[in-house]
């Protein structure tokens, strides 16, 4: 057995709580997880959230749970502008961390956390960002078939995140719309998933990007309705980009595309196959390959729940399709896995903190209506190719 | 009956050719249409056209068309870099014109068919380009749904133009990849459809725009595969844009998006209602609208085949669908129904003077790397609003 | 130039009169169809319908058009009643002849004309009847896959053609809901389709039928709404059959399936691929083959607009859809190059009349409410076997 | 607490045990389940089973589960010869039990145990069989679309539920082949499903059915490969059905539809609307209405992941999909509140032993090649209408 911390008890603490719950139920782990406390501000909610995830202790204190010797892991739920001091704290008490994506508030705070991650590491502590959709057997697959070479050299890419949770005036304002606590709005919350997914699909960093970025309503009420809060964050946010290997990328987010309730797609054009996965249909993967007859190409509809598929051999027969929270069991497992075997899983927190430079690039684009440099690796500065933003006639 | 003779011999000229026998068959029209005339370089080539396509005459000199007094309509059919000339001439010679898009290689082209146009007009002249997407009923109905505020304000549209035909090195050069007669490549070849479409859908024209373009394979063999030529064009070039009404847009096109044939797409995200449209489904209408239950809300799919949808009263019986080539017939109607009225039909020679304008922003904002204001309306120059583009906090 | 004369100026006289237009333009053909005359019982609508369609004549007397020495071809498109009638009398004048299906109101006077076309081939006659759906280029190709073994032994197929045009009470009555006109309702217009495809599609006819079909409103208005006629037909029908190799066939057909507008769907089930097909989607056609890694299987989703794809070489670029009106097209030319060959064309007359045989069969096992056996090949009655109907632990 | 005894080891007792464990945390119970012990005929695979699914204590005895005082649930999960058995015990010791479908071999057992359930429920004891697709949110939309009028009175429903596991020769022999140990194949594994599917959607029992079944393979091997056994049950059946109130109904079951690995869709017409549903995209459904103008209308795409929708309060934000197993914590969930509450749940032994009576009519007529009745309510034996089966004009 492995006892684990949660701070915090919102809704991905619940999600968290569950994985835990189902991990060994599904998957033959080599330790088995067990959630010891969970931690919250307020005391009253917290215990009422512990009960409800039939987690017997419950804390108002974060720091004592970290001071708890029973508690292995620590795995925080809390809003993105406490992680870096929890984080922090955990890993200088050689806990073994995973943390809810994003990272951090900034590149400041990531990479700090990154170069802390790696000294625990060699004390042997585990460190993961929690970018679960990384445990989609669909994008498993997808990933697979960019690094095999299956789909050939990646020319363009087409990701984006929709949901319509702000298109009302009278949408409740919460911490995910103040850049204090959030750092950015459907950037970071959101399109930091799409950064992930695009590094751990075509391993292949963004080089430069431009930017647009929009908030439509500007003061929202609180929950209560009692008074009107300032939005401080983007709900919309859409960038071009290049990659350091020459591939072609366009992403988008929004709060404000009314029917799209979360729907994260992936398009990749490679050049002797294509990919695309949609999120709301996440047992599917559509792939197109140019090694039969052009007159019985097209795109084919991958039902990915075969055993052979990644994680599937833990769950149903063909055809008995997971949810999304299955893709936290998935991620329980790949946790404990890597802390068995010692092991760094990914995404680590130096890909989190890819991810937060890129997000930082994004946000400079926007402000000053440009292209950026993404500064990755971070140690050099690197210049926007002379190609970069590139007329006919150029190729990048 | 009206006369016309057709400048061109190759695919546009065919589909052209078709549409002006069909719909008399299909609509009720003030005029019979008939091709007098089939105009072309090769004299050999435009007889055996003329013959396949069933019409009487060929001749190897536009010019002697347009002095042909029966000829009444001058159907321009011709790569981008003849129709300048001959469009000029026809007008000048007082022939109605339909011209292919786009309409010119430039703006300064453009401005000066645009002129031209409106001096015709006056003398009862009618031009038209033939954007012929516009005739498609579904994107009319996604036009009145737009306009008549049925999806309220429109905050967000994402349009995407992807074909494949330039994937494989080994695809032959033409001249829709020299830059001189095509003028621009994928963005000027498909993306002008897109920048009608927007402007056609929600009447609200772009302001400022950044853009990415690239060329992937710079050399092609010819047909005959004797020698390589210089390929001059973009095969993609991605845009985002903002519109004067404050809609964030984003716009991609390609010609390397590998398993996408002709796969024009828009969706269109409003207060109260979204779009989505197919052109690989034509017939269908995906329309999302906020007025029922939130339990019963969905994307419904539109069989746009009904008797009362736009030219659907000409066509067939509910659930018979409509292919590609059928948009020419109902453009051949309402061009048509412009001359037979005196009116001057829409896309006039000024929007598709517009098109050249963006075209041309989205042009300089790849080769500068930069945000440009698209120059329009042409008489004055709009600066990029002060917040153009675009950082969390701001509301374009 | 080979003269056709029409006879009928309904829906279907113009979709046939469009398709004579077109095909020479679209297709190299051996002989150019021209339609001479168009013939109708009341002369002010036929002319109308002439003048309309741009054929030159008209007339009210069928037997003048098949006596008129220029007229080569007759085209029948009147109501089922007069089929046996007039064709009788073309073939009996030495005219090629094409038919609208469905052949005939029963099998005796299918058996006749059968009969009457095979003695008028032997003159060097030429008779098909128009089934047009074999024409759709994604049914060839399926027909292709199901011949040539690509899919192995079909064990499985599923077929439907869905309306709703009689949902409401009010809908008008019509000829096609009168049993003496029309010989049998949606088995008979929309269910005759689905036999004659099964056939075409994988060659092997039905040996025994089981069938439930009903009416649900006996009594309609007519469309000046000033009484009610009796509705003596059904507005649905479904039926599961056995083939002679063992093939498992289900059926459905509806007049009543409120937002079907004209859903025509194969799937065929073979031990090592399958397929599906809509019409309402009539340029993809899905396909699910068991020769890659379990893993990368899926059904994968052919535009079939390819240049090697059957017909499409003569129409238009990939991607570049067809609409329900291109099959006659196809199916014109298809007839022209078999009149110009001398060849008898399919589906021929017996074909036709197969496909009555498997209506009566149907017919009787809804009256009678037990398996029938299909008596084909007409010249002997097969018994159903003995397992025909057929328990579990059973094999046919 | 709740302590329950799951009897079984195999696939569905792992999918019970997981669904005891999340449902506490995912909906607010009265009462909290806890497996108290797993009961499986081996002892080895047992302990084996249980030790995964974190269960603390394994019996080889299912009797002495029954026997034990602190079990007040016990969840049969055996295969379907061993229900009556365990059942009836079960009930007799005071037992609650949830018994996985089919509920038994035929309808003698079913009888005899919806008799015993009754005389239990009398003593407080609730009963309910394992239908999980009831739990299905969309489902649970459906119907009360159905039930509420939305859609008008119900004139065709169309059922399916495909897989493909049995296509190769060489797939094994398991006890679900067999019909000793089974009852029935496809038709009873989950062709069970739709029946009880179809009268929890419409609530009009079957009248009359006709079948056709078969089987394709005769002999398999058996796992170890080392023997050939008999298949004794039928590998694909379809039926036609006619309601009580005159739905004209189609179902079909197959293990031998290569591509589909579990489709169970549903589609259901009604006189103002029409509905569609697909398992493997279980968190959509298909409403099409007609109360708008006829150019809007279209089959509308429902994500069921709203608060608002049944169930969903407990799980996600929306669009956070489900998957196949939630519908097991959804069918917890029910069945604990039906405990709490003391009242009988659905579906229960009296809807099973519906199933089983249809069943039984659909084997008959599989056997005996004719319409049957379906004895139902079975204190009464139904003749078939006078017009069931049912020709052209006739209505029912």
């Amino acid at each position: 057995v492995i006892e684990i911390g949660i701070i915090g008890h919102g809704f991905m603490a619940s999600a968290h709580a569950r994985a835990w719950t189902i991990a060994p139920q599904v998957f033959d782990l080599e330790l088995t997880p067990h959630v010891a406390v969970l931690a919250g501000r307020d005391p009253h909610r917290t215990a009422a959230a512990a009960s409800r995830l039939r987690i017997d202790q419950s804390s108002s204190n974060w720091r004592e749970v970290i001071a708890d010797d029973r508690v292995q892991v620590i795995d925080v739920c809390t809003p993105v502008d406490s992680h870096a001091e929890i984080v922090s704290a955990a890993l200088a008490a050689g806990k073994h961390v995973l943390c809810e994506k994003p990272l951090s508030l900034n590149t400041a705070e990531s990479a700090r956390l990154a170069a802390a991650a790696e000294i625990a590491h060699s004390r042997g502590v585990v460190a993961m960002v929690g970018y679960n959709y990384r445990r989609v057997p669909a994008l498993q697959v997808a990933r697979s078939l960019c690094q095999d070479g299956d789909i050939g050299r990646i020319r363009q890419i087409r990701m984006r995140y929709l949901q319509d949770w702000l298109v009302a005036s009278e949408a409740p304002w919460s911490w995910r719309l103040d850049a204090k606590q959030a750092g950015a709005g459907a950037l970071g919350d959101i399109g930091s998933h799409l950064i992930d997914l695009a590094q751990f699909l075509i391993d292949d960093p963004l080089e430069s990007v431009v930017a647009s970025a929009g908030t439509a309503v500007h003061r929202r009420p609180t929950s209560s309705g009692s008074e009107l809060r300032e939005v401080t964050v983007d709900d919309t946010c859409s960038f071009l980009a290049v990659s350091v290997d020459g591939a072609r990328c366009s992403f988008e987010t929004s709060r404000l595309a009314l029917g799209r309730k979360n729907q994260l797609q992936v398009e990749i054009d490679g050049e002797r196959g294509s990919l695309a996965f949609d999120l709301e249909r996440l047992n599917e993967l559509q792939l197109y390959t140019a090694d039969r007859p052009i007159a019985l190409r097209g795109f084919r509809t991958i039902l990915v729940t075969e055993p052979s598929h990644p994680y599937m051999s833990g769950w149903w027969p063909p055809g008995h399709v997971l949810g999304w929270h299955d893709t936290f069991v998935n991620q329980a497992r790949d946790f404990i896995a890597a802390v068995a075997a010692g092991q760094s899983p990914r995404p680590s927190f130096e890909d989190a903190h890819y991810v937060q430079v890129v997000i930082e690039a994004v946000q400079r684009s926007a402000d000053e209506g440009s292209w950026q440099a993404v500064r990755w690796p971070d140690t050099r500065v690197i210049p926007i190719r002379s190609n970069g933003a590139l007329g006919p006639g150029t190729n990048a």
